[in-house]
């Protein structure tokens, strides 16, 4: 099937063609010399993670949810208990999670367009002395706000308590210092900035908070410690791993560090967003959330004051040219989404705005021959 | 990179470069164009079922296990009951599945290399009232056997219980009654005999089982009901699904009914068997499991006697030469195993009996010279 537009969207996104490329094998699962692709794929995690000895990488299969699952129901013992802080789609899912296992958890919640506050935090944990976890999500694909892991991570930290980071969509896109943070679990998958193809998620684990897993998870598949288990001796995993999906991953890390790393990574993706968002707002479309936390991940944009177009409309036209948008997730406004992750260029956010300015233009024409 | 070996595991297997080619587009989650491709597949493994609308497909992210594991966990509900019939590694993985999750359970085994008995399990249910489902593996890829579903579906179906069949290696290859034997759940995965590429599993269900799994789930990402709703009305998945693995399996479904659908490639699945067996018979080596069960899948050879080599020896002389075997997997005995699913013909069995003979006659001149 020949598909003509580029993906701008939060992931699955738009791969090289290099990336796609390794699909074209069948390999078999327990040959060494694919176990040797896990284990140099848990290796480089680990160092796009700069992170040491005292960390230690696993592969799960499935979603990112499902890695997200792994830990929160592999970590925190029905004895336990998780403090989950949300300002979107994603931490209300790790609510989910929580709520669906029976795993013991307290939520404290923000608007879409607000960031959790460490005072707030503090004070909670001063007043819930049982919780002995907090977890929270880097990058809110739901807004594309940016969360500020510091100031959470010190309270947590100054608590003594595990800290767990759903960075799916920021993981290898935004530079994220995880032993300095104290971060003892932070997940992601391989359809983000690692500009792999969807079929697994990944963890990077502190060792030593791992090896407390043993014997909590509420699920077989998805019992963190026992993939650990079994990966860690000669990356071979429990179950039947997507094989193409980890051939692709591979070669997409490899790119990564030709790219020249996160650093040089986090930089196209900036520069890759100011674009966009400067180009938008010369059309009179402005951020949903303020530039203080807007992440160079995803934007949401409000549409264009008085628009009477529909998004389907709208997304159809910008296809045709090209780019597939995303749908606003927000629920007290109407927007939509563009993400500026992948294979995508300065270039290709020119243009995006250009197609948009055009769409706006034409819309208009329309509405001046009905009057 | 390149690989120059097919293999004869039981999946992932070799595929064809059709299958393959598949993948090297990236596809939006959310387009209309990519959920119809899911709506198609969901109606394409129907038909090959056999079955009606009173059944329907759920595609389910992950390896098999993932998607056994979601029927275990969201259909037997904390005040039911499942018996679960055990010959092999994946019948026991079944009862792993319940005993993490908590799923109330009895366990009956038998040896690896005989089939699960339709009179005891009439015994058993007789004498247990409080079972509420019958779960059973319909090929099991640990020794190759094939075990009876009928027999046990009518004690099932008399007992108006609830009937999971685990037809993880046979469904696409093995001609099943889905709807006649009244079976309520069965799963497979993408990459076993519809020859797709591994990322995800799928179950087909009688509809009106299936709602009975609303809200039972222990597991948020293997919800059964919940993926199913989801997916239900626009064939949208509710979590990130394996887009280049869905699409190879939408070109495999093709690939099947080009060949005449699951009576073809059961006869070629069972002349690839034949060749094997008589072929490796002549060269003085056994099966494990006899005539009468042994399925046209996967077969386990015992070493011919007298054997002194290794299997990664003979393993690796046969990769040399084109073919990746499988280690044996059962427990009393010295055996390996070879697959004859996927992209594997006639002439493959051949050959692969051939250079078995040309190694067991190296092995023999090696001994000679050495004594």
């Amino acid at each position: 099937m020949s598909i003509n537009y580029k993906l701008l969207t939060p992931g699955p996104l738009t791969t090289s063609s290099t990336v796609r490329d390794e699909m074209l094998v069948d390999h078999c699962t327990w040959d060494d010399d694919y176990k040797q692709i896990t284990q140099q794929i848990r290796k480089d995690l680990l160092k796009i993670a700069q992170v040491g000895d005292d960390y230690t990488a696993v592969l799960m299969q499935g979603s990112g949810t499902f890695g997200v699952e792994s830990v929160i129901t592999s970590a925190v013992g029905s004895d336990e208990r998780v403090l989950i802080l949300t300002n979107g789609a994603y931490g209300e899912r790790i609510v989910q999670i929580a709520r669906t296992a029976g795993v013991p958890h307290n939520v404290l919640n923000w608007n879409y367009d607000e960031v959790p506050q460490a005072d707030v935090v503090r004070d909670h944990l001063a007043a819930n002395p049982d919780v002995t976890h907090v977890a929270m999500v880097h990058c809110e694909t739901t807004s594309g706000i940016l969360n500020e892991l510091e100031p959470i991570a010190k309270v947590v930290k100054d608590a003594g308590l595990t800290f767990i980071v759903d960075a799916m969509s920021s993981f290898g896109g935004i530079p994220i210092a995880v032993g300095e943070l104290g971060i003892d679990f932070i997940i992601s998958s391989a359809n983000k900035c690692i500009q792999g193809v969807p079929g697994f998620s990944f963890i990077i684990a502190r060792r030593d908070a791992l090896e407390t897993c043993k014997g909590k998870a509420r699920s077989l598949s998805l019992d963190l410690y026992d993939q650990w288990a079994g990966m860690d001796g000669d990356g071979k995993w429990r179950y039947t791993s997507p094989t193409h999906t980890v051939l692709a991953f591979a070669q997409a890390i490899r790119e990564l560090e030709a790219e020249g790393g996160v650093s040089a990574r986090y930089e196209r993706y900036s520069e890759n967003n100011e674009i966009l968002i400067s180009g938008l707002r010369e059309l009179g479309i402005q951020t949903y959330v303020g530039d203080e936390h807007q992440s160079p991940i995803i934007t949401t944009f409000f549409y264009p004051e008085g628009a009477t177009f529909s998004f389907q409309d709208m997304y159809d036209y910008i296809k045709e040219r090209g780019y597939a948008i995303y749908p606003g997730k927000v629920t007290e406004a109407d927007t939509f989404r563009i993400g500026n992750i992948g294979e995508i260029y300065p270039d290709d956010m020119r243009k995006v705005v250009e197609i948009i300015g055009e769409y706006l233009n034409q819309v208009d024409t329309q509405k001046g021959q009905e009057q």
